[in-house]
């Protein structure tokens, strides 16, 4: 599998506010996914999550994640980063899930009431499909 | 988490060919996100892999699965299923891939010159989301 850094024109792609789902690895080797919003930064990806989620503490017990990025304009087209959380945080006064939201909807995080995590992932390998082939 | 059946208006929303992302398990406990065609048929789901992908085989060492459905409609709406693979078996004629293949683009798979696998899953339990919240 391919190592960073990603071509420019993958990265063109990741810069943009796509579907994405995350992949963990739950107890007893179970593995979850969900859709989440992500940021890409210079290489490395930052997705935010509710203080109450599972997904949090299996972070802590297992740092590998998987991200799936669909290419918005045509999903079948996607790059999947494989890499580990290096840095898990208290979002402090929910800074990072408003530029998520921004990011996304053009509009700060509308929820105020619960905290929130911030999850900084390096990228270790990548791939990425166009129509069932690898997308260079 | 909740146990099969799903509602009825998820099962019609899963019935469409929506955008999805499988994640396994793989070595070193390492979750592998990947988009994946599906079908939903009565409450297990078919899909389908190129005979050398390397998914087959972590699939053989650990069949748990996590499939997340994002809502073609609006993507921050998704359902995630979680379960195992109960038969794994080569798709003998390419019937399968045909059958997602027109479910998701109205013909049959183009590529003929590479076996392929078929994989149905038995769902365990799932969850859906709408905009942040559980989706009823």
């Amino acid at each position: 599998m391919p190592k960073p850094p990603l071509p420019e024109h993958l990265q063109d792609v990741l810069a943009r506010p796509n579907p994405a789902v995350i992949g963990t690895v739950g107890p007893g080797d179970r593995p979850n996914t969900v859709a989440t919003w992500y940021v890409w930064e210079d290489g490395r990806v930052l997705v935010n999550m509710d203080e109450g989620r599972r997904r949090l503490e299996y972070l802590r017990q297992n740092p590998a994640v998987s991200l799936t990025v669909l290419d918005g304009h045509e999903w079948y087209r996607h790059i999947s980063l494989h890499g580990r959380v290096t840095t898990l945080h208290d979002d402090e006064g929910l800074a990072d899930i408003d530029r998520l939201s921004t990011h996304y909807t053009g509009k700060p995080y509308a929820r105020r009431d619960r905290g929130r995590v911030s999850a900084w992932i390096e990228v270790e390998s990548w791939h990425a499909w166009s129509g069932g082939r690898p997308w260079h």
